[in-house]
């Protein structure tokens, strides 16, 4: 149960599941390619209960270590669960995915790969894989030193088949969605994603417990996870990619609480994200001993990212900003 | 009096101001430049109030029309207030600033330049000139259609003088700060600015009634006001560019909210800024009955811009996000 849950409306809390999908092979597939044959077909307005595997399908568990991260394939990533049609859908349409409820398994994990690898957004600074694993009880999970993040449960990949032939990998997000990594499309949120193909081919994965705008070390909290969405075709609306509804959170409370806020300013908005991002690992490091590593992990699970300015030519300003309620003497 | 006044902690409520600078001519300089004598040395500790022209020094005023923004020069641009030298601050160190309190002045405007100057975020989508001009009074500005504003006060411009000789433009911030425009930088919050000259010569302008993270039309509510702030050398600390503290607001209500979202995805961080403000004008227009000139207008008042994921190569997500609680039915 989270706090979307709690205070949605009528429509998103009443519902019942028409169709379940497991995260058996048989519905998994791992590229977006608009010549799958759909595993499911289903009527407008239908509510649909996705088992979605973990974002490197079930390579790690509890038990693994920064060792096991380092030596993780990506050859499986994403395992994706769907396609599924929606009758009626046709190319132009939009989508409607109505997001009701989502329930992880208890555990999920963030890590980084070696920086040889290039993954990320500072591969160069972190040589050495690292991951922290989550016991997911309640609305948290547990960090280092007594850290607790809050836990905003939503998937990393929500998408369309797009209309383009040919197999294409699911790591970016596209028009028609898939990778976007938007923390705040919450339980009690409306996603409408544009229809590229006839039934649309919904499929969808990556979920997280957990993630800070930016994604930064590469993963949020990873966690598999059931994800419930109820489907609607709307032949009304015309958009060129996703849009959406939400109610946040906008912070880990819900309400405004305090932030220690870094700047990264330069001509580039890669560059300043990289240097907010840098000064708040710093910060962290320095402030809350954490090593260099846990603060990455902990800037991916929870920090924001902001667009403060990108009008003051030649410089941009880029803020980061982490809540003090995560930690044991904050809020 | 602002939220933050209201809930600022007794540090930020609890002071006397020491020293006024008027907006007069002698107190205002229009570069950064390491060379200008201060206008005021203060103690370590001091609290000055400071009146800050607005943006475009005086050459608008509440009856102002587009065509009299298209025929604003930019020379007299920033007029800064200060330079103010702290005793005791040194390169090296870092100016604690802690924002007591803004007082505007009744009236503010936001506007866009003739799409030939190269100004703001699409500038290629909008030829002509346009401007809203504000009547500010209480929490809110009003807009067309019934839309109110709410305002948030913050200096676009805080900022130390550089370190390397000569004259820079006010423009784009630097690591000495600036204009920033990071719209958290509200009454209540502390902004931390490293010293590169002796006495550290801080300056502040570029007063915003409120502004979406982004500023996209080039300008917030731009509005003449009055700057609160107590100085503090800090030899504790060291940063490369300037940190804060903050506690928002987050959304105009303080806490949760329903917003409308939209996506912009591309491989250059910029062009996914520029597509979701796009979709968002789109939107608004549609949806809200705007002009596309007065959506752009509101996006400059009242979008957020989130990096959403900066690390699913070869694509990343900027989010847009406009609250439903700014238009007479929503909320």
């Amino acid at each position: 149960m989270t706090r979307a849950d709690q205070e949605g409306n009528g429509t998103h809390r009443d519902y019942t599941v028409d169709h379940h999908l497991s995260d058996a092979e048989r519905n998994i597939h791992r590229v977006w390619d608009n010549s799958l044959d759909p595993v499911l077909t289903v009527e407008d307005g239908a509510v649909v209960r996705f088992e979605c595997r973990d974002a490197v399908d079930r390579q790690l568990d509890v038990e693994s270590t920064a060792a096991d991260f380092a030596n993780v394939s990506f050859d499986p990533v994403h395992p994706l669960t769907g396609p599924v049609a929606v009758e009626g859908a046709e190319p132009g349409d939009v989508l409607q995915v109505d997001l009701l409820d989502f329930q992880h398994k208890g555990w999920g994990y963030t890590g980084f790969m070696p920086g040889e690898m290039g993954l990320g957004l500072l591969p160069e600074e972190f040589p050495d894989a690292g991951v922290h694993v989550w016991d997911l009880q309640g609305d948290v999970g547990q960090f280092v030193n007594g850290i607790e993040v809050p836990l905003d449960p939503f998937p990393g990949v929500i998408g369309l088949a797009p209309g383009t032939d040919g197999e294409h990998d699911t790591l970016p997000p596209r028009s028609t969605g898939g990778n976007m990594d938007v923390k705040h499309m919450t339980a009690g949120s409306t996603v409408y994603l544009p229809v590229e193909v006839a039934g649309g081919l919904f499929s969808t994965a990556d979920c997280h417990a957990a993630q800070g705008d930016g994604e930064v070390c590469v993963t949020g909290i990873e966690a598999p996870m059931f994800v419930t969405a109820r489907f609607s075709v709307r032949t009304d609306m015309s958009i060129d990619q996703p849009q959406f509804e939400t109610t946040g959170p906008f912070t880990p409370t819900g309400r405004d609480e305090p932030m220690y806020g870094t700047t990264g300013i330069a001509d580039d908005l890669m560059e300043a994200t990289k240097l907010a991002t840098r000064h708040m690992i710093d910060h962290l490091a320095t402030e809350r001993d954490l090593t260099r590593g846990e603060a990455y992990i902990l800037c991916s699970a929870a920090m924001d990212l902001k667009i403060s300015e990108v009008v003051d030519a030649p410089n941009w300003t880029v803020s980061a900003y982490i809540p003090e309620s995560i930690f044991p003497d904050g809020g």
